[in-house]
């Protein structure tokens, strides 16, 4: 029996696939609430990137450079879980997309990537972004490196930088400069730290930070980059879910029944699902699920309204489920997950019931990621146990149906920088969080006099 | 171009290749100077890993359910480092095998794999080791954890212990037991334990514990498993150069002019090199070259005598280079290379002049490294950048020769739980550390009255 599925560089991909084409999307609005303009964003992202922001073209050419610089681990094999559904004793055939096989671990070099090529096709010349647990920092420090020519800084939450020394040697090993947010390089950090000289630091400070230095460098030359949550980073991610299809195709599979990824700002669930989702659109009986951490419900219980993307409200304000921009969310291990917002095309597919949320407890997601690790060997990371415990729900499901039922997860990447949350399971020392609807109502309160979408 | 080669699971060896059916060896001794028998290995290791031990068979087949499990991350892929080629501006093809690949990150688990096995199928019960940076270790919790009703606990020396919980908490989450050595488990550990209570531990100490708690376990189910030097381990790893040359066959390749890997216990420069050692002693034109650390030159300073595979003597004598079983290397970040011996076979090979040895210092071995990171993308583990640094030279070499040669290098672990070392590179913290050959000749003084080799 086939274990791994491969596909030759040749059947890589050559577009990507945009949902904007296929699905009802509002506007993102800026000052005044007035639809915001292409020339807008001009001063932090580059143009040719706002172009694919914009866009609704069904199909976008994949450049052949990039494609080049993806198959350093493209096309990334999908690997049937044997050994996890014998464990389980399920009839369900589970398979799993491994995008742990990128240089850094997980699928965000996926956008970092084309983002990096296109800023500098564009002139750029150095680029600024935020990392949290430091997946999407090391993502695009290894991208500017391999494109060579552009610099790379990177602001990271300072309770992050402080705790994960790894992440920091990582990202400076691929020639990233990566500095502890906040910091005395920007307005935004110098005041926080004369406010709060003890500030842990959060992911909308460090966001704030790296606006300010992109937007503020008077030779024009810096841009922001953004891991997650817009349209473009989806649509770079898409290439998940184009070569799955390809893959289950060579084993005989013509659709799954059930897709599953984890959800935070939305691009590794985006990028397996929106394949899927466009055949689901037209026609196909495919269920699609998106699993959050119940400490940061976003999808299942936020409300779908105009909110910014970050605590400074530095962004425009986004069509998407939110729990409010000032939400911080507990501390649990999958850091990549506490996101108060959601990708405004992921958000729209929620809206129009093509997509199902659920929310986990991060117990169960851990329970779930050890018996993956000591079946299928590969120890994953927080975010992606998220995915596991989905699909563990649902093959319990396929066993009491008695029913045969093709299931594909993302598994979007390992856990070897992130094993404290392992030891504390093991310790019995995993504590699970759950918001009252109180308090959601309270957060959400902050929006009422903002734009309402329709 | 093609970057990546890839074989069918199918097309995966189905046999080991034995280098001690084509080259002379002598026997090891044991107590009193006599070739050590059989039985006399059997309170360690189960029969059928003995037999495997001695066994001058040329092909031993790979049992099914074996192979099955290797296919988790096996074969795994040949790739082409076109830009680290541009980056030397040489004509020389350069090829490395990617063993980073495993779920514990190194090419350790193509042995860890087949010794749980053997030792299950002998009705083992435990498994004892030793680990000193961790990787051999954490391969074997991945195994046991793996193939099921059998224990793992593994020995780390203290300071590895105490610097790398990281490493600890992955052989936890395989459910291995990993505790830190010396111990008060055995006899051993508590007597180093009283007489120096402060000591950092060593690789010799631990071998000793390990090897004690398996032979002094009144069930008779534990055994000792070992991660490298032994000719079974050097067995299991002949799958990585076996499949190295189907996949050069794909693209043409007839042979390499090249084949590269770095020496510790020589392991992972084996199972790489012995298939193209065959093809030489066959005629063809290949160079063999070994790469060990400045600081623990075994191969190119020590000598090819009998002594013991560790510090307490625990070992038969095995004819070997070696420094010296009391040989305590400095304390380089390639802790896996920090060995005083060196594998029978691969001793044998060098001493018949099929194999040329080099030393190189780890400042060089990081720069490679480095520069390996940020063009091929992939960071590489500490031991894996002195095969980088000899692949380098070698390139350049081709570049003054004019030469359009095929070099072939083993990447036999990735370094995303070892990147101290590249901070201190960054940082200008780095030491070389070289030995004097009054030094060498001090450590060796003490095995003359040892029986020698022929």
């Amino acid at each position: 029996m086939q274990k791994k599925i491969f596909l030759d560089e040749s059947e890589m991909p050559r577009q990507w696939y945009n949902l904007a084409a296929d699905i009802k999307m509002q506007p993102p609005l800026g000052p005044g609430g007035k639809p915001i303009s292409a020339d807008m964003l001009a001063p932090v992202f580059p143009m040719n990137l706002i172009e694919q922001e914009v866009s609704t073209d069904r199909w976008i050419d994949i450049p052949e450079e990039i494609q080049g610089l993806l198959k350093i681990w493209r096309p990334s094999p999908l690997i049937r879980a044997f050994e996890l559904e014998k464990a389980l004793g399920t009839p369900a055939k589970i398979f799993y997309k491994n995008e742990s096989v990128s240089p850094a671990g997980s699928h965000k070099p996926n956008t970092a990537i084309p983002q990096a090529w296109y800023n500098k096709q564009f002139g750029i010349k150095r680029i600024t972004t935020e990392t949290g647990a430091g997946q999407w920092g090391s993502a695009l420090a290894f991208a500017c490196s391999l494109i060579g020519g552009i610099e790379c800084k990177i602001f990271m939450v300072r309770v992050s930088y402080e705790q994960k020394p790894f992440r920091q040697m990582l990202m400076n090993t691929w020639g990233g400069k990566c500095v502890s947010s906040p910091s005395n390089e920007t307005a935004a950090g110098r005041a926080v730290l004369a406010a709060f000289p003890d500030t842990p630091g959060s992911l909308g400070i460090a966001i704030s930070e790296a606006i300010e230095a992109a937007v503020t460098d008077p030779t024009g030359e810096t841009r922001y980059a953004l891991g997650s949550v817009l349209n473009h980073v989806m649509l770079h991610q898409t290439i998940i879910g184009l070569e799955t299809k390809k893959q289950l195709a060579k084993v005989g599979i013509k659709k799954p029944d059930i897709v599953i990824g984890c959800c935070g700002g939305g691009s590794n669930f985006a990028g397996l699902a929106f394949p899927f989702l466009y055949d689901k659109i037209n026609g196909a009986d495919i269920e699609l699920i998106g699993a959050e951490p119940y400490s940061c419900p976003t999808l299942t219980k936020g409300s779908f309204i105009y909110d910014h993307g970050d605590i400074a409200r530095m962004t425009p304000l986004l069509p998407m489920y939110s729990l409010g921009h000032n939400f911080i969310p507990a501390p649990i291990h999958a850091g990549g997950l506490r996101y108060h917002g959601m990708s405004p095309l992921v958000s729209a597919a929620v809206r129009e019931n093509l997509v199902t949320p659920i929310a986990i407890h991060q117990s169960e997601c851990f329970a779930a990621g050890m018996l993956f690790a000591r079946t299928e060997g590969i120890v994953p990371a927080p975010e992606t146990n998220h995915a596991i415990a989905a699909t563990i729900r649902e093959a319990n499901k396929a066993t009491l149906e008695g029913k045969e039922k093709t299931i594909v997860f993302n598994f979007s990447g390992h856990g070897l920088m992130d094993l404290v949350g392992y030891d504390k399971y093991l310790r019995g020392e995993l504590s699970d969080y759950e918001l009252s609807d109180a308090e959601i109502l309270g957060n959400l309160e902050q929006m009422k006099d903002y734009p309402k979408p329709n």
